[in-house]
């Protein structure tokens, strides 16, 4: 047997999430699939972190255990070749030790939410963006997202159907920087409660509006109340960009 | 009556180019539908470039004219909101005077070619970039174009249906440079021949594989033929980025 840990990149639109559902075709249900067609084995496909409905990757990371003896390289090529025509392509495989978790090890995980901030709607990049045609500041929206960086109970940027034992989190970084058209909101952390980033990024954009200043953002993150915050920004302007392990 | 300048993004995909064909539908058209109905009056949209079917545009120019009085931001938005659900969309509007031409007045255009320059199949990228699984060289291809930079016969880089009346131009500047997983080509020149930027692709791809030099590259272009040069690369990696016009 050997496990092999998988970085998979995958455009989230046509899937209810990564994780497989009663209510239709999630991503690690394609990679099992794959998988299968590869082997003949029944698989399990661990992921990482499980990315909503519509939410993409550029890097998330699982692990799968293969009796038959393959080569990562082998793995890689047939996993992608055995994926198409669905939206996911496996970027690397690397023949692990049996004790990695893509889960229960990871160290870190970071998100990239991309706003097209311009009166013209998307076109090239649509359903990978999201929308904003009023002009954000994105100084402003950096300065204020240092109110939510740090140890905090973070209930006011928790989804009510958020499985996570205790709402404290560490949140390591939250830049927010304009790229040409796009607001780029980067957030790093070593774990996340369901729907935080998209939870910070819909109570920055009323920032970016002028509506909201830093100090109303800290005053929300006070209440510890999910009704103090601003509204979930759509899955598609997010992307799960990278997971990290310790060495 | 007023003359419009409109910079224009599109996704090429489902067009058959810009301009209006008996084989399907144009970029232009969609533009021509969306000025008849915010106007009520048949338009003709003049581009300053025909891109081919697939091709895409970050900034292609066109010029209308529109009787009824209507201010520039208003034709914007209006535009945009008649082209849907196309993906065409009205970046900038400009009103400009009687005597400019989107075609004839341009001084220099600009194109983008992508490549995707990795084993893993395409995702979020799919159908806007071309594919390249085998490595490329970056290095040797950019070394390589400058062979082809200057005023000369391109003949050898010329589709058989090219309608220009002689195949000498000038290219400004031929670039290529790795930005991760993808080579970047750009081009500059006045203007082009049919086929012309995606038949450099092709060659310097040639390049780029290791299987022709810069010396391969030199004796193409002299040959003056087409059937010296290598293939014309997918048109789902060229972008048309930008028009200059004279001040």
């Amino acid at each position: 047997m050997s496990r092999f840990k998988l970085t998979i990149e995958y455009d989230g639109s046509g899937f209810v999430g990564w994780q497989r559902q009663d209510s239709g075709f999630g991503v690690q249900e394609a990679v099992e699939t794959a998988v299968f067609k590869l082997s003949g084995e029944p698989a399990f496909v661990q992921g990482a972190g499980r990315t909503d409905s519509g939410v993409h990757a550029l890097g998330q990371i699982a692990h799968v255990d293969i009796e038959k003896p393959f080569s990562a390289a082998t793995v890689r090529d047939a996993l992608n070749n055995h994926l198409r025509p669905y939206p996911v392509s496996i970027l690397h495989v690397e023949d692990v030790s049996d004790d990695f978790h893509a889960r229960y090890s990871a160290a870190g995980r970071a998100y990239l939410y991309r706003i097209l901030n311009r009166r013209p709607p998307p076109v090239l990049d649509e359903g990978q963006v999201w929308w904003v045609a009023t002009p954000l500041d994105a100084k402003v929206m950096h300065e204020a997202a240092q109110e939510l960086v740090g140890h905090h109970d973070f209930t006011t940027f928790r989804a009510s159907e958020c499985q996570a034992k205790s709402p404290v989190k560490t949140v390591n970084k939250l830049d927010v920087s304009r790229v040409g058209d796009e607001i780029h909101v980067t957030c790093e952390a070593r774990s996340f409660l369901h729907h935080q980033v998209r939870n910070f990024v819909g109570t920055l954009q009323i920032v970016g509006a002028g509506k909201w200043r830093a100090r109303d953002v800290h005053d929300a993150l006070m209440k510890k109340d999910r009704r103090a915050g601003g509204p979930t920004a759509p899955p598609e302007g997010l992307y799960l960009t990278r997971v990290t392990y310790d060495e």
